[in-house]
């Protein structure tokens, strides 16, 4: 089944040269049969002969030189709206138009979208593969616009081809198995996902949903087992609040593209128009930097208790003491507070879940103790789980606030953490 | 329900505050909602204010003219690849992106279709409105790539908000309302059509065929009523030949962009997997710029024969002897012969349906005395209909031979057309 | 195509066979394929075969006489439970088993249905096939069970092959042609039918509603073209009120199984969960017995007034007068309404329509001078339309009243038009 | 939530009064209410008080005993069809229709087949649950009939609702949750059930088919993991057979309503269509009988050589001896062969998948030395398994010579086993 050598560079030239002739006038008339034969060839590639195909992607390809010179004279002498317009058509790479061909082809997208996963992976050494990843973001841009993505509910009546997914790509709280699946998706869960029509079964991002009592501030009781079908379908009729408790990108063939805002607002009006009694909106989400920046705190100050908090060793002991020091708890919260809430600058950036929601428009709810007793929930942010609660009235406003001058936007629970008494961290300004 | 002119003009400018606001940091942030409000405005614009907004449109929102500038001298000393993709990026208009974030909210493809629809029709009128069309066109080759389409069978099952369009869009030969609408779908015919996905009511082509025994010569007989659809069911299981007798576009905001070629060629394939007793595909099509092409041969030559064929006045009662003189017949068809099988040149146009399936690779298989006794087929081409014979083998070297140098390939039939006593038609290449 | 007698004596002859056969024990092993061709058989006979075949099933595949008589002796002697089921088995006709094993093709479903359709014509003349139709009714009463009916809304989105059956079987208020039909099916009207999964295209019963504001008691405003789609749409978020206008059975061959107490209920349902809005849910109902019931009562009593209205002739000019002539519109009104809220009897029957809605549980509402003006509503009630309405708090109480006493629930405003003055009607119950 | 006595019992009252109202007038009006109320209160019930409930559906809803005993007189002095037919009308059990009307609630199908699952489990101690078991099984041979059945192919694009029922049901070869499940559907197996609108999510049967090269003889390959998925694709592309291996009932409640012998037919249509390079369509059945026949065979003769291998000892070891005595195996081969040809009887039946097949009219293709050589299959069989093959052509003659004098049809592969030698077993006609 292993080609030897010889064999497989007659097929990367036969895919150099099918490349070639997709873009060419016989492209014109069988381009579809071209780009399903050149996928084929791809198909049976090995990881070195993929890298050498790419590397001819992204260097032959160019735009004309000479004519991308002329036009750029032809700019700069007389710089008008059509001189514009004829530079922007100069300088349109072929390797664009090429890899719109290769997206003919029945299974195009899917293999123009892994093939962008695996460059990612090897940017580094290759530096010459920027051109080819950057022409992919481009075009990626314009065929995942909003505009052609599907919200779609991912329950038990779903493929098992769909829900597989969700096993593979969950990333915040893990997926055991499809037991633990399925009570994720139990009458009391809501999961949605978008998906591009292109890519049927592979979701592109989606985000689990607790419907509960209150505004849920601790993780493992939503991941847990509670009752039958039943039971669930029954606290469904009692929620007052939709928790979004984990959401996940499923492709890294298209990071740098963003669907998280879109999704978690238009879940907001799906579950508003199914359950009318639904009366807020909010995530449970962790805090991932906050030790991280603590850390950075302690070495720029000389503030021992904050050098002491830095130092804590949180081993299988620590939730023990968390759970009866009472002044730990005090303490640790107010300089979460003051963490998730200060004017982040380039030095000293927000939390990147925190700048995710505030930049959606969210605001800053709650902040919850011991949210997270996962391992991973304590090492990160001492098991600090927060609320960013989406208000539809107040969207624009949280999120112009935060993006003209990094305001966040907080509940009054969240000022008497910060205001109670001086937590002693030194203004991040000051580092 | 009509607003006055102050009404308007603040509409107008409501609409141009949210293209900005789109193209803004808040239209990260709220995209989709701003897109949709957008659309919401634009939807109540009379003509006139949709005129004035799309000039607002393609004059404003021109690349950074400083940046472009610093690109293009960047280029111009260091022709590097990567200066040429930094000169793309600053060449390529914010228009295009304003566009991709209007494409966000629901319905936001049909309206940007529709724009251009009503662009073309201003063209000539305002120039200006040129920039603004051609970069819609860049976006529409992206976003309706043959990997996008879905090819979907159209019948009797098919939603009335489907059919209507049918009855509406189709150009070739008219369909007279919902009962002859029905034959057109009857047990042996088939009707095709590629969608795309954010338009799923509005087929972008269609194509109509019928099954058939033996290579149909003339689509009366195919549009007609004939026995019902046990009768028309049992002619599908002795037919050999599938007929497509008419194909059209569907949207005019997409010209330019080609899906013909690809239907039929998917047609075919779908047609043989369920069909497996086809063993012909064949179009059955017009031959519009054949008396066209005659009169300019008349002027071009002294050849009595063809001045007075050109002369020849077609009224009610021509078909009568179209019927009974057979030297006529043989005459006409043979200049028809040489009419589609010459070698076309800038100055001496192919047949544009010629040029289209001849392009695609198909072969041009027969000529059809009285083909097409409609009123239009008399009066373009004396009613001659011409089969265009699609054989997956022939496919790749029919269309090399056509677009390397012109050469159509043609059955042994339409040899003997021509080749059977010398045509008095001068060679076009002496015009 | 039409076999001659001996062909057509074979085919009978063969059919007969075939139904021999599927009820023998081949009939187990290959019941689907005997059913199959035997359907084959039929599809092609003429109606006087059918009819043969019909006689042949009617009066063969009777239950065992020597078992039937044992059974029924053995009961007699010991009247056990089990004694019964034995008889009841004994009892049960294999032709019932041989309609269960015709079903089992495909179409078997439609077929059958349409046998029934063509028997109803048949039965005063061919008694014999009374014993045929009643064995065909007992197995539809129990494979249209309710649990198995589907209910599907109906608009511009359902399948032509849908929709045509709603022109075809409309019985109320006539639809003319797809332009009409698609005016039923506008944005501000809703349209919902029973389906059973055997036949997926027919509808069983299907309801036309109007979503309006205020209690509507004219059909023809309801009935014409009233703006585009925008309007109508806009329409809808104003409406309070949801009128049923038009209810149809489609099916002949179903006539005695009744689907439309549980169609307006669930329909009310579905109404409510989407436009939880509407607080009111309404027929636009006909009195179709109104004058003849007059006619009787105008023989029956020597009341000059009486008579007068009932030798009313409401010809071409009638309208106008019926527009102007108020004391003559109170009068008729008073006298419709004791129409429709006196306790009907065997010998004096309820109106068919009121017997339907009241036996439901709705509650007489209002009764609408000029309500259709078309020249069947003057004929049969002087124009008069009727609302009943369905209040789910009472429609147990109301129906309890109506079906213990026969006791009419009506709205205050009906009493008002009975209390007013009295009305020179004699008493049915004098009758 | 657990009620306590007496609760239970008013909700036991509660239940037989709403049985009772949805058989009244009442229930036609408010029927789907009602029945909806009564399987509320149902689903709360213990499994006593279910026993209860059914205890009282079986006593009570008799048939008239003064109507049936008049009908049955009647029937008896004057022996008409119509008498026969009244008779049967008056026969039928209340307790019928009130299962019908039970059926009108959401769910209502299903709640009825989970109770007759239930009662067969009670049946022994509660002879008296036997007429609610048989009209209910008289309700479900209607309903379920074939022409209501849905075929649908079930793949890893099938709901996991639907697909955690094959795990859960499938009986012949253990399915080891979703991994294993995976396999079983991969690109080269086909899984087809047989589904009724009612029951959307729950098959009635299903079978499970490999495609492969070649009659396949031994399960155990078929069940392991083979390359991936494009491996099993192109082994698809070979294959010429469809091996039917697992064959099984999903639905204790419908036990006695057989689906198998339609679902095999269909799926070979089926198979036949996707994939017209098949030619051979067998199962790989199992051989339950063998070994108890082999011992109640070694106890009616004296033969020594049946009455060791009745007694031999299949544990840990024998299969290492099966593998490599050749004259064990063909001795044992010989003996199977007799046992599956022999002309059964009422007291010396055929193997119960034997009479399923051979009943169906396929015919013994081949018996297979250790097809099966799980603990179960060694233990039944020896590890036996055997070869039915489904021939269109011969289906029907097969069946006849099978039902009509229990003449099992089989290969000449059989018959050379029967016939190489004598096979000291004595005839079962002289047992």
């Amino acid at each position: 089944m292993t080609p030897n050598v010889v064999e497989m560079r007659l097929q990367l030239s036969r895919a150099e040269q099918l490349a070639n002739s997709l873009l060419s006038q016989r492209g014109e008339a069988s381009g579809a049969a071209i780009a399903r034969e050149l996928h084929g060839v791809l198909h049976v590639f090995a990881a070195e002969d993929r890298l050498n195909f790419q590397r001819f992607l992204a260097t032959d390809f160019a735009p004309d030189a000479t004519a991308l010179r002329a036009a750029a004279e032809a700019y700069l002498s007389h710089p008008s709206a059509d001189a514009a317009a004829s530079l922007a058509q100069a300088a349109d790479p072929p390797r664009q138009e090429l890899l719109r061909r290769m997206n003919m082809a029945p299974g195009g997208t899917g293999a123009l979208v892994a093939m962008r996963k695996e460059i990612a992976g090897r940017l580094r050494d290759e530096p010459a593969l920027r051109l080819l990843d950057s022409d992919l973001k481009h075009l990626f841009s314009s065929w995942f616009n909003r505009g052609f993505l599907e919200l779609r509910r991912i329950d038990w009546q779903s493929p098992a081809a769909v829900l597989e997914k969700l096993i593979a790509y969950e990333a915040v709280h893990e997926i055991n198995g499809w037991d633990d699946l399925r009570r994720r998706l139990a009458p009391d869960r809501r999961c949605f996902a978008f998906f591009h029509p292109a890519l049927p079964d592979d979701p592109l991002i989606f985000v689990e949903v607790a419907l509960v009592q209150g505004l849920a501030g601790a993780v493992q009781p939503l991941l847990v087992q509670d009752g039958d079908d039943d039971a669930a379908r029954e606290r469904v009729t009692r929620a007052d609040t939709a928790i979004f408790y984990s959401i996940s990108n499923c492709q890294d063939g298209l990071r740098g593209i963003s669907f998280g805002n879109f999704l978690i607002k238009q879940v907001v009006e799906e579950l508003k128009s199914e359950l009318p009694h639904l009366t807020r909106f909010s995530t449970l989400s962790p805090v991932p930097g906050f030790r991280r920046w603590l850390a950075k705190r302690a070495a720029a100050t000389n503030d021992p208790a904050i050098a002491a908090l830095a130092r804590t060793e949180t081993g299988a002991g620590w939730i023990h003491t968390a759970k009866t020091d009472a002044s730990l708890k005090r303490m640790i919260l107010r300089v979460c507070a003051t963490y998730l809430t200060r004017h982040a600058s380039a030095e000293d950036r927000a939390d990147p879940v925190a700048r995710f929601h505030l930049g959606n428009g969210a605001r800053l709810e709650r902040i919850n103790w011991l949210g997270n007793t996962a391992p991973r929930g304590i090492q990160e942010s001492f098991g600090i789980m927060v609320n960013y609660l989406y208000d539809v009235e107040t969207i624009e406003s949280n999120h112009e606030a935060f993006v003209n001058d990094g305001t966040v936007m907080r509940s009054a629970e969240v000022d008497a953490l910060l205001s109670a008494e001086p937590v002693p961290v030194p203004n991040p300004g000051a580092a």
